[in-house]
């Protein structure tokens, strides 16, 4: 029987990839890469600089693929359908790579970003192939740490306040209102700093983009004073670079609900 | 200057360590366990393991603290200044072991469950002692895998849905209601199996205690069939090793809100 790895690799320093991790890499045969275009050559490249540290000695196969485009004019409603389109795609080919380069014996593996938990498609992706019944495997889920441990590993504070809740959710989803029932919110995937919008309330902001790698920044203070800070170090960043990876605490003080 | 490592080690699978926590490990001369008493030892036994695993050729230093008792009666609004005193407590116990335990050059670390952002008071507890003047030290935290993590890589399922939000809070806020804005919902902390109050709603629960540790039990399914099985092994589990440590996520399905 097949058997796929879902690794979870850490956000971005090679050194969060953890013992678990390591070993399922080195009982892989056949690692697959969905690769998502060139501008983010530097994440597929950190994937690479793994497999040459961690299989010094080779006998290894990757087997690379290009990710279906995904509809990114969808919004609002058409948001959802969008993702489950893409997933189909990317179900199909995926499908299609495990039986043809995966050998019935073999192991193969993808390494996720961060925590494969964490607003990531792999495990449904794999859960759709399964379904559509033209290849068998069994699979198995390695934990990593995610981009938020990440964040507030750096800015050495906790996620949440003394037994308070916590929300983590989508730049997307901060745009309809700050959310119900917590003060401490971590955003993902904001392609608009939507932090602005609470740019008149009494909120901590902890940002970081490019976590753990040598690209790394880190800001944090009231939203009114980091938030201009952040947008021009973003900005300026973004364009260097030409992609850019950011994610951020939001904490209201007490008072301000 | 003193300089102390807060390391998290994750949740219950000694390969859970990354390869930074292990680094940092290995560079440190005086580890600092706060036991928690004879029915947490398992998890001190965990932390002694590592060591051995990792330092093989001794060379560092293990000062054990008794941690001050809480007052667990506490509930409540009663709850918060609890706790805090109890972190004062911890910080002046803490203070004081720094300052008479780590040479002025040498590194101390910490070992912390999980991932030191969820739910741990060490972060807290540090700046405590260093806003209280009497030892100066610097700090860093390396990110470890969350409980949470762990619990659902177990299980094989993401942690929000597409572009949905997530909250994580305790058991003792899920008593108050089911939280707003959100249908996934990770429960930590939770003595009393607040899940219960939700078995007439359609909600499927995944359920996991001791996450990766050879005890570890995994339960899913709607909460109407799993509650009863995860009540029954719970129970036997508490019973047999007198201690029990367990999360679990809620994901409330659409329509039902
Ligand atoms: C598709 S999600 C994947 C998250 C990943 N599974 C994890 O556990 O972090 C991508 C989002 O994660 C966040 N992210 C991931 N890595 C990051 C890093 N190194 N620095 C800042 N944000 C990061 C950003 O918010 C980005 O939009
Ligand atoms: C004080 S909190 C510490 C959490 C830790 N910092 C983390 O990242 O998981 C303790 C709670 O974490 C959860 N927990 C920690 N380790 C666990 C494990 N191995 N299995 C199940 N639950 C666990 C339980 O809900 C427990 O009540």
């Amino acid at each position: 029987m097949r058997k796929i790895h879902v690794i979870g690799i850490g956000a971005g320093d090679p050194d969060h990839l953890t013992l678990q991790a390591v070993r399922a890499m080195r009982s892989t045969d056949v690692f697959f890469v969905l690769d998502k275009g060139e501008v983010k050559s530097d994440l597929t490249r950190l994937r690479t600089d793994m497999l040459a540290a961690h299989r010094p000695e080779g006998g290894y196969r990757v087997v690379e693929a290009r990710d279906p485009e995904r509809d990114r004019r969808a919004d609002g409603a058409a948001y959802s359908p969008a993702v489950d389109d893409w997933r189909s795609a990317r179900a199909a080919i995926l499908g299609r790579l495990i039986a043809e380069e995966l050998g019935e014996d073999e192991s193969g593996a993808f390494l996720v970003w961060g925590d494969p938990s964490l607003y990531d498609s792999t495990l449904a992706v794999l859960e759709e192939v399964l379904a559509g019944g033209t290849v068998a495997f069994t699979y198995d889920v390695v934990p990593g740490v995610s981009s938020v441990s990440a964040l507030l590993a750096r800015h050495r504070i906790p996620l949440n306040r003394v037994a308070r809740p916590v929300q983590i959710t989508t730049g997307r989803r901060l745009a309809e209102g700050f959310p119900q029932g917590v003060d401490d919110v971590v955003v993902m995937l904001d392609a608009h700093q939507t932090f602005r919008r609470y740019t008149g309330d009494d909120i901590d902001i902890y940002w970081g983009a490019y976590i753990g790698t040598p690209d790394e920044i880190l800001v944090s203070g009231p939203i009114a004073e980091a938030g201009p800070r952040i947008e021009r170090l973003r900005a300026e960043a973004r364009e260097r670079k030409g992609w850019i990876m950011d994610t951020y605490l939001l904490r209201r003080n007490p008072g301000q609900r």
